[in-house]
């Protein structure tokens, strides 16, 4: 038997690396006790919270054109956001991109682009 | 043995093609004038208070056992988070998966295992 | 003139019975066991996000001239969102208007007008 | 006719006051212009995030004992949820406290206590 430390990855996919490392992460440092389901979803609404601060006093035209440290810090916030969905998923054994892929074909029947093109009263997913 | 095995795509060509179907989703419909990122971050916060209204009267115990239609309501909630969080990510020009790593390298240095291993008062990224 | 007029009941009167109401209306239906403060922010979150809802597509402009049922619909998530306010704050004994008085003093002290007139810069809360 | 001060209080009811305040507030250093009610409903959001941050990691036991610090910085984002509130609904032209009595009375309505005793089920807003 040859040894294997116990870190190495087992996948060459970048998502399923990144699932490894956030999992070996909170195993590192004792973490998932913490990192029940209801707590991801606040940690989840906390790392939005942060994000929106951002957003918060720009108008939609400044929205469109951030760059530079703005950008950086908002970046990072998106990170985070996405760091808590992936936890979330993994602990409800959700398989990420197959909810999307199956939320955008039900998106696609229920919002039927003749019916409601250009209009944002339709648009309530 | 020479034959290429037929693999499941990786998860940066699966993620291309969401980002394409979103895309040709939001200009079929012409509601890409509806999502500046400032609009597409309160969109965002709709869709986790979505998911948190799941989650809000459940005891973490709860949260740990969902299945049935409460774990599809949920799935679906999910993706309707991710799907928000790819479309402001591609309005900003971030690379969603290279921020997630960078941040996930930048949490390796912030937080020593050896510091806060089982504290959850270090624990705010 | 000596005849005390009927006046409307001062808001500390009316605050106090709406606490009052608040606390029967749960007792009643034996709601209290769900009322953590942890839960009830939760609920908080849910209810922001119902609020942010109607407002995630709208221009500024068009979000200063709402009337009609989108109004209505708009009064009732604030009205949640202060139902859920008043009963955490009832819940880990803070006097919220009290709170609310201290804030606005802090803000005064560390927000000189002279110093961050017109710019959105210096303002996060 | 005698000099009256600009920020004289007109009023003797506690809440009315403080609305005048914010006001006040606001104008000294010409912040209106950020204040559109789709802006303050993402600063409620920002408000509910920081507010969420303190809760995610508690049990829920643990977020009815608390005390000292961690009460007071708690106290403080609760105000600044309330204060965001009292702005928002200012702007619209929500009476808030009605908004929250006329919203009390639906609830009793609709959930009679014989039918949603106990259960969380019927139990969202």
């Amino acid at each position: 038997m040859t040894e294997v430390s116990v870190e190495a990855p087992n996948s060459s996919d970048r998502l399923a690396l990144i699932r490894e490392r956030l999992q070996g992460f909170a195993r590192a440092r004792d973490w998932g006790q913490f990192h029940s389901p209801k707590n991801l979803v606040m940690a989840l609404t906390g790392e939005v919270g942060e994000l929106t601060e951002h957003f918060q006093w720009l108008t939609e035209q400044e929205s469109q054109g951030l760059s530079g440290t703005d950008l950086d810090d908002i970046r990072e916030e998106i990170a985070d956001v996405q760091i808590y969905l992936l936890m979330l998923s993994e602990k409800l054994g959700v398989d990420l991109l197959q909810a999307v892929e199956d939320k955008i074909d039900k998106n696609e029947r229920r919002y039927p682009a003749e019916r409601v093109r250009g209009s944002r009263r339709k648009y309530l997913p």
